[in-house]
């Protein structure tokens, strides 16, 4: 049985996990999933990347957690390259559930495609605290397309606005990509939120971890919600030593 | 409950819409299969590619079909792309089954492999009427590949030759593009119709498509007989709000 | 029902073959699965690729098997390619299993990414007898990344130093490019053996095969090991007519 810390994406908070965790649970494991300094419905979204990250490793140092399996979900990818770097030997393994790898020096705006970038800049703009919701239409065509309509409109109802600098910093990751860490990475096949091409999770993303064991399951960029039984499935497949 | 128009692919007439369109009505939905001009067994092969449009959007409007979701296989890609050009209105999404999605002013012809070219060109020179039949052992192999032999040879059998015009004809498709209509691609993984790799259907011709809902199963480019229920769950999943 | 000749991978030996044999025969297919020479415990390893070629073919005549199926799995798939030159009227398709399909003149070597060329010298120099041993954290994280940890073990414990003579040795395949036999390639959708993207099996190998039929499985790079009953299913669907 393992232990792991799930670390939510964008516009999500840590309720996202409940029922990944539930499975997780059943099963016999054991999970904890943080909320991100920043993220979930009335808090202060003026954070930083390194407040995200500091937010993270100061839950699971005050927990006392270690030989865990961290996992990272999109933009949660690029909190626990981060997070792995401050605490590298309480952390047994890396899971990326289509996450961000990003190289070192770039930030997650440098690895989104251009289309993304403007509309984002544009809503960043003119909302009063920079941060960024995401358009119901992309939501429900990009991210929750294995969804009906009724489970994409109460999905939507979960997510809160994301702060844009997170975002924007660019991260030194040379700890990250010197760190001897076994890494896995769950590609969901039917995941565009990162288009299907010369832009995709997989293999771009997944192939920066040089030696990574890789599981793919069917699903959209939100099988946290749609399919959250199959989700903890793969993290234990994904996890296992 | 949905109302499908369902346009089939080269080679076919409405027919091969039979399976399909009885598992949809088995869930509820209704629907409809025309058959293109200059299709189908003993008819006039000589038509154009504003024919095959005409003939659609005829019947379409002589049946009085309103807010329905538009369905095109293959070829039925091109046509679809121009039939809603012509009535916006009635269509309440667009869906693309492993269909050709042009890019503005080319032929199909301009959008297939090289070898496929030279192929038709040298069968439709050879025949009496500018018509093309796909030769048999391309259809088992890379058409029907997951057909036992039998099959294959029933399904072959279904087929007529194809009417070298509409896939030589380039299309304006500025007001295609232009439209905001709901669109969304069903990719069948072991459809080699179009070669996987520089020419695949996806994601060559589904980011065509902008913001568009993916959705994948297996088989290949003839699920269409191979599996007609997995097809219409897939369509239903496509086409819903 | 179908006769197949089964031939191994790197560091496998007939008996790898053995579960997946025995599914075949429970659906009434025959099949054999001989040791490539040089290959397996205790035996000399001095052996070029024309070595391992005439092995599989001596093994065939002898038998007198004739009208079969010519299964080649990973490194295994060079060698069919020579075997099926030597004795073209034998044969009745080829299928590969994330086999290599080397380009005519290329050795196996040159078709593997740089990492793997360098480690794998590395590793020959320091045998005493030319060989190379996959390390356990490659096999474990590439290659069986769909089993658990004991049965990455158990299947590590069967694998025995590969010839690195034969995965050196450029090959003539002129005639087999010539040959008009029926091919096949089965991809497991998650093996990582080779790389995802610019080093992928498949589209870069399967599409040198001309006309061929693409057959996909869920699974690893050793699902001889991992799921012999769906591999033999797979095989029975890639090697029928």
């Amino acid at each position: 049985m393992d232990t792991f810390v799930l670390v939510h994406g964008s516009w999500h908070d840590g309720a996202a996990w409940d029922a990944t965790i539930r499975a997780l649970e059943e099963d016999g494991q054991t999970a904890f999933a943080p909320t991100i300094a920043g993220h979930g419905k009335g808090v202060n979204k003026h954070v930083n990347h390194a407040d995200c990250t500091k937010s993270i490793v100061d839950y699971i140092v005050a927990k006392g957690i270690t030989g865990f399996v961290l996992v990272g979900h999109s933009f949660g990818g690029t909190v626990i390259s981060k997070v792995v770097e401050a605490i590298p030997d309480r952390v047994k393994r890396l899971v990326f559930v289509n996450g961000f790898v990003l190289r070192d020096g770039h930030s997650l705006s440098d690895e989104a495609p251009p289309h993304y970038g403007a509309l984002f800049d544009k809503l960043a703009s003119e909302s009063t605290d920079d941060t960024v919701m995401i358009p119901f239409p992309i939501w429900r065509e990009a991210f929750v397309n294995d969804a009906d309509l009724e489970m994409a409109k109460w999905t939507y109802a979960q997510l809160s606005p994301e702060p844009y600098q997170p975002i924007k910093d660019k991260l030194d990751l040379k700890k990250f990509y010197s760190l001897p860490m076994p890494k896995s990475y769950i590609n969901c096949t039917e995941d565009t939120a990162m288009p299907h091409g010369d832009w995709n999770w997989h293999p771009r993303m997944s192939s920066r971890l040089g030696l990574y064991r890789l599981v793919q399951m069917p699903g959209s960029h939100e099988v946290i919600y749609t399919n959250p039984k199959g989700l903890a499935a793969k993290i234990i497949e994904a996890g296992r030593d």
